[in-house]
């Protein structure tokens, strides 16, 4: 089965605190890595963590609040001062496009690889990349600057061969890939179902971001039926007003959500600097969604 | 004595390495708390050290390669959010104040408190900023943009005075301004001369950092008899050709500015990411300045 998981390498809100770190983690899945959110001193938390940048192949930036993207210039010139040359896809809000010309104008950085960069477009969500494993696609959030969420998807996988079965009938080779696909065995006259000669596998996976937004039940469709989720919990409900006024979640309201949409697990991010101790919203939440489990810094969560 | 001291708070060149962070200390002076360069995870830094930053109250900026600078819009995001309401002034290339527009525009942030902006002129060294105690200034460095380093000083103090002596001559209080600035005591036909009613003060104290520079002798006026420098050597001689091109010095460059300028203590910084032991480059420097020491991320150095 191929690896699908999630390092996060911060889980602060805007003010850094307790050793927290501003949003940003990696997203890896079928030998794909991609960066989420590029909080300040994600380089720093990716070395510290021995996770290898240079494999990074696509960066999201939820939206321009700078604790989502002010380690983003020093990780893209890191990358150009250890010699990469493969191309880097950025997306992001097109301002951001404005602010790395600018950084790299007065600094008179020439990057030796490209940046490809993809302007997100916030009105519905969309599709932003697919190959032949993994779809990515946006999830418009609720925040009081345009942004986005993320959702990884597994694609539909082959079906699995019996292959017991198929050595006994002598099914030629040529067959295999019609079968995976779902095609009946076809030869002369002779006619075998699909379903005896493969199984059903494994169901795609999916994993959904949703960095900063206010409650918002309408992402519960887009949600629905996934592994894993990660929620903004700025705050708890006794902040509901500050909630409101930041346009945050507190964590209750991730929990209802993952509880709406049928989730698999719930994690809790975006932490306020007031709280030291997390189990607090912990408890709240788990109240209501009891799959719920805090972000840790650099632990791997299995999607 | 007033305290004055100088808290490193990144000690790596560009690529961050070995748990060493990008550019930044904090100069420490009769109460007054400067910012020189602010590269990534600064505000993090600053944190983790327990040095509390609203304190700062002018931020000075060597050049604007992106490792001495990036940390910026984070810790003026952090200040205002934890109410900062005190004036903020910044020293740095003129670009770096577009940039900061830039990232404002982008995540919609109006500061609660006003940032006011100092253009730097990299022609000729110039005096910053001057109060009754210190004065700041530039020191013209060489390297392939735009940069400078900072020198701070102590005023010259006022004179001593003979407490003992003072009181048996019965002179009066109005009379003791006059003689901490020399002047003899003079009443009617009564001569006293300064130097038997006062002693010579401490001499003032003079710190120097330069941040990126290739070898440039002609700094060693402006540093003549500093009590405390800290000067980049991001390589060793072995690696002179690369220095050269890079506009960087080597550890023994530092010393050789150090012992030329007569100084008392040469620090090292700016270290190269593919020095993870930095004893050689300490014994580079030692075999020319003996008064030589390595950086130290959170280790307070006293002037």
């Amino acid at each position: 089965m191929d690896a699908f998981d999630v390092t996060i390498l911060g889980c602060s809100s805007a003010l850094p605190a307790f050793g927290r770190h501003p949003s940003s983690q990696l997203v890896h899945m079928a030998g794909r890595y991609f960066l989420v959110d590029c909080g300040e001193g994600a380089q720093m938390q990716l070395r510290r963590f021995s996770l290898k940048f240079q494999r990074i192949s696509h960066i999201f930036i939820s939206h321009l609040h700078g604790d989502h993207y002010l380690g983003l210039p020093g990780l893209l010139s890191s990358m150009h001062l250890l010699g990469r040359t493969e191309p880097l896809h950025l997306y992001a809000d097109e301002g951001l496009n404005q602010i790395l010309e600018m950084n790299n104008k007065y600094s008179h950085t020439v990057l030796k690889y490209p940046v490809v960069f993809h302007p997100l477009d916030f009105s519905e969500p969309k599709l932003l990349f697919e190959d032949e494993k993994v779809k990515i696609s946006t999830l418009i959030l609720k925040h009081s600057i345009p942004c986005c969420g993320f959702v990884f998807e597994e694609k539909e996988k082959p079906r699995k061969l019996r292959k017991e079965k198929i050595a006994e009938l002598n099914i030629p080779i040529a067959s295999m890939e019609g079968l995976t696909r779902g095609e009946d065995y076809v030869a002369g006259d002779t006619i075998i179902p699909n379903a005896e000669l493969t199984a059903d596998p494994l169901p795609p996976r999916k994993y959904a971001y949703c960095s900063d937004t206010a409650y918002k039940p309408d992402l519960v469709p887009q949600l629905q039926g996934a592994d894993l989720v990660y929620h903004e919990a700025t705050f708890m409900e006794d902040m509901r007003a500050r909630a409101e006024q930041t346009m945050h979640s507190t964590a209750k309201d991730a929990a209802t959500i993952a509880k709406e949409a049928g989730i698999k697990r719930l994690i809790l991010g975006h932490f306020s600097a007031r709280y030291k101790d997390l189990n607090p919203l912990l408890e709240e939440a788990h109240n209501v969604f009891p799959q719920t489990y805090l972000a840790h810094e650099g632990e791997k969560n299995y999607v």
